[in-house]
């Protein structure tokens, strides 16, 4: 049984202003969290129904009923291990190689889906303006596969992190240079855009470059997904390397 | 008000077998509809709180009410204009350029976003499998933002398919050819697979060349989502075209 504080606190910390206070943030799945415990997270609480995890962390693991997972759960179908752990500290930022930007992304997936092709692509930081939704939030942890261990995270003032980069910033755009044809540098910054607005006009104007991936079927309104592009923009970076 | 019987339709809809049975599938949302409307799908009923259709449609939009849309509706938050439509008569299958394979892509999200990005990159023809997931499944149409008036979807036995191609088969597999560096001819099939499985040993052993996209951060046993590595390969497709 799971006393009544430790279940409140972990239904709490689905809402970022609880992790932020408290510095911690809770993780579902046998595989997420051994994958955690594996990278080195600092574990707060493990709690199973009745599956082991792997090595010395089995030893830890408290026993939780479904009945209370459910209530605390952020899935619908509670996967039976739940994990509160302490958020990474950040290092220190390394602009080497390409860094990523973000401006405004708001869909927890798309978030995830962006942090899992970072660690595909080795982009090791992703600076996410103070309005992009939050990295520890369940479904973006959910949709990172376990990829947010190996990507640094950071919130910061758009404005002020791009007035004073030393490399070149391509911004991304419906109407900018066909990528296929655009020279790419070694270090640059990419910058992705809120899903319906794109990128704002005030970072707008910060962009040395506006690129945007060339559209092969009828003409339309419609945009790609910023998960699905960022994929595109990442790739095109990348081969060129 | 609508009468029971129509309510009854609207939520049957919702599965497959009644979808395939009567030949008719639920849209939602006044932009989708509209966008359906535009493209000339033929209309079985039009439903709305209070928004107004564009042009001569909004004539033909019966009433219904908050408490009804919430008995049908597949969304949380119904938005006040639903759809029913009859199912798209599909053209015979031209095989010019590339025609993309899904063996048995299964969530909807992710076979919405194929169809949008083939909507994008001009791909006129999908062919899934039998158990790849409905393209009229309620949470497919809803990611594809309406790409589905402009892109073809077959379902078929994909070995009888494949072994009659006369086009070359590329297969995408975690440890194929980098797709960088493959040569791609004018025309080509491209096969994309499960999400936990990927492509199947039967459909395999079909495939003249495998590739992959290369990973470039430090190695892991991750794949990419499934929808994110078309998007990469499509983009590899039409650059070099």
């Amino acid at each position: 049984m799971v006393v009544k504080s430790e279940l409140k606190l972990i239904k709490n910390l689905q809402q970022k202003k609880y992790r932020n206070e408290k510095g911690l943030f809770v993780m579902e799945g046998k595989k997420a969290v051994e994958e955690l415990l594996e990278s080195g997270f600092e574990v707060f609480k493990l709690y199973s129904m009745d599956q082991k995890l792997r090595g010395s962390w089995a030893s830890q693991v408290q026993a939780i009923s479904m009945k209370e997972l459910k209530q605390v759960s952020s899935l619908k179908n509670p996967n039976g291990v739940l994990g509160v752990f302490y958020k990474k500290s950040i290092p220190s930022l390394d602009m080497d190689g390409w860094t990523l930007v973000l401006d405004d992304v708001q869909d927890p997936g798309n978030l995830g889906t962006i942090i899992r092709l970072c660690d595909w692509f080795g982009i090791e930081n992703i600076i996410c303006s103070k309005e992009t939704v939050d990295c520890y939030n369940p479904k973006v942890l959910q949709a990172t596969m376990g990829s947010i261990v190996r990507v640094n995270i950071f919130y910061m003032d758009l404005a002020e992190f791009l007035k004073s980069a030393e490399v070149p910033v391509f911004g991304t755009f419906m109407e900018g240079e066909n990528i296929h044809k655009t020279k790419l540098p070694e270090k640059g910054i990419l910058i992705m855009g809120n899903e319906g607005n794109g990128i704002s006009e005030p970072i707008r104007s910060l962009c040395n470059h506006e690129i945007s991936i060339p559209q092969f079927g009828k003409k339309t309104t419609e945009s790609l997904n910023v998960a699905t592009a960022t994929a595109i923009f990442l790739n095109e970076i990348k081969r060129r390397g």
